[in-house]
């Protein structure tokens, strides 16, 4: 059985594909009008590139070659975050603000739930050269739009700050390896777990990092979390930017989330999260990344989001699409050019082929062309 | 060095991006107004799939990997032709014609040629279900179409027939080796190899393959061909074929060469290389593989061409596009309204963000949002 697709993987076939086309061209032109650049990388990079300030996660997740030509371990991109910022760093050496899109396949090893593609189609914006929350906003606002033009507009879109995780993990004085454990517990909101790791942790940090997964919800939860975090100057000024952020984003449905710390390991400031269409998965994951240019030589402010546009596109209606129009397979000059002039209108005009009467409908005719008192006329599809 | 690629793979950045959008939109289109629909098959199948019909050059340039969940062996696609054969035959199971394009990159573990890409950006049209000649020259008119539209006018469509070198090697009573590597030596011209494989073999057929290399040019190639073949009904229906094609092609640059048997292993009819833009290597290759369909379990005769966009990128100019309007970070509504229609008219309008004045003719504005007599207007960018 030559045709049947490894799990977890699947054909876009002609009605799917449209709506992916349309909608992919729709989000890059809204990116451009912003003024965001498309770039795109390519599908193969040193696994080392590939991986950078990346998670344990995502490392496991990445296809992995040796280049036949170095011998070197090579990796299929898993996601392109870390590719956009290597362009920015290294590539585009520009010392402002840089704003940069790009739309691709990424492959994962493993599904990353039980229902996930293991080819998601990667869409994001990216704004380097930033550090202020002017530039998250713009990136939660253009997300917005985005969502809008997908037709799923956003019924909720949760902040948190990897800042506030950051600074409890190292007053508890973890090794890496404990912290990294520490936030797959935070990410499971794993109480029971948390409580055991956290046994030996002193007092007021380890009460703050039980409280975490509780400080979820609307404008209340930075009240409560002014309350129950310690007294930190970096801990206030995460929450601070947090507060300052949803008074800028009133016209929104934001939330809370604090212990929300996902999208991968390369975050350090504010994260979110949008939500629509019903979907107890989030949509779009971003934030902010100031990490990952130093690894390429060159450390940049960095913040954006990214998509897999199959599952953005699930909202979008098929189109309203007129079927296409049969043309004769004759080469009458007077015919070529009418058909030049409906297909420049935006019709689709097929040629017949010899020996298919009666099989146009299926390939989507309804229409066809004919002459009639010497002049070439679209009329309904006869005789199938 | 992490920002460095493997050899053979590149970043597009946004100059080459753009360029890259540009065509890819126009030439969907194009297949589009013709009936064409947009496919998208995975960039991962199980390798046998993959390399239905396959050369040997072509699986030994397929990445490997082996699949977690089922521990089979899949490819990372190095060319979506048999991907999309593999759709029309098994999953769109249609009785007519079906019209498929695609737009997708492919890896190659090794690279081609010394100058070549591992990541070209495959672009193709297929055309399934009808096995006579108007479906060749539909699909070389499109061809020929595709390439005016990417301002690289074809300079030259060779054109060929698999069934020739078929014919010939089925009556030299070859072993599939020995045929693979009589293929070889006529696709490099190598004469003295050839005379060296073909010692063994009996006349006419021995002098028929050792005149196929020789046998290019203008028409007058197939009236040569008619008296150095073997007199043979396929002979003859091919050459036929081929001379009622470059009739009805009379307004392109037809030429022939009976030695080209390029494009992988599964062709079987006539096959075709299109050459522009002064470049020694074809842009564009294509023909007839009937036999594809039959390893998904269902023949059905195919007709396309296929491309790497990339390659055919290099001609087209850079958009003569103005640059960008700087808008001003302020939350007026005038200015909002402002800024969204200059975006819908196709303008490119950045926001400012604090503490980058100076640096935003480098980001690409050169004019600016400023209120005068308490309206929006665009004027010079100041004071960089």
């Amino acid at each position: 059985m030559r045709w049947v697709l490894p799990d977890h993987i699947q054909d876009a076939l002609p009605a799917e594909a449209d709506k992916l086309e349309r909608l992919r061209r729709r989000l890059l032109d809204a990116f451009r009008g912003h003024g965001y650049q498309l770039v795109i990388p390519p599908l193969l990079e040193y696994l080392d590139s590939l991986t950078t300030g990346a998670g344990q996660d995502l490392k496991l997740r990445t296809f992995k070659l040796v280049d036949q030509l170095s011998g070197k371990t090579m990796g299929v991109r898993a996601d392109m975050t870390p590719q956009v910022a290597r362009i920015d760093a290294h590539l585009l050496n520009r010392s402002g603000v840089s704003r940069l899109c790009y739309c691709g396949s990424v492959l994962h090893a493993l599904p990353s739930t039980l229902t996930a593609t293991r080819e998601p189609l990667q869409l994001g914006a990216e704004l380097y050269g930033h550090a202020g929350i002017d530039a998250d906003l713009e990136i939660i606002h253009l997300l917005s739009e985005v969502m809008r033009l997908a037709e799923v507009p956003a019924s909720r879109i949760d902040l948190g700050h990897v800042g506030l995780f950051r600074v409890l993990a190292a007053r508890a004085g973890m090794v890496p390896e404990r912290e990294e454990e520490l936030f797959d517990l935070l990410q499971a909101k794993d109480l029971p777990g948390l409580r055991e790791l956290l046994a030996d942790v002193a007092e007021p940090v380890r009460s703050a990092l039980l409280a975490l997964p509780t400080l979820y919800g609307g404008a209340e939860v930075l009240d409560e979390a002014r309350a129950r975090l310690p007294d930190d100057a970096e801990i206030r000024a995460a929450l601070d930017d947090l507060g300052r952020l949803a008074d800028a984003l009133a016209d929104l449905p934001i939330s809370f989330d604090l212990a929300d710390l996902r999208g991968y390991h390369y975050h350090n400031g504010v994260v979110f999260a949008a939500y629509g269409n019903g979907s107890p998965a989030a949509l779009a994951l971003g934030g902010r990344y100031d990490r990952i240019g130093q690894a390429f030589g060159r450390g940049r402010p960095a913040t954006g989001f990214s998509l897999d546009l199959r599952e953005l596109a699930l909202g979008l209606p098929d189109s309203i699409q007129a079927g296409a129009i049969l043309a004769p397979a004759d080469s009458d000059a007077e015919l070529r050019s009418a058909v030049a002039q409906l297909r420049a209108e935006g019709e689709v005009v097929m040629t017949a082929l010899p020996g298919h009467d009666g099989s146009w409908k299926e390939a989507g005719c309804d229409r066809q062309l004919i002459k009639r008192d010497d002049r070439w006329t679209v009329e309904a599809l006869q005789g199938e």
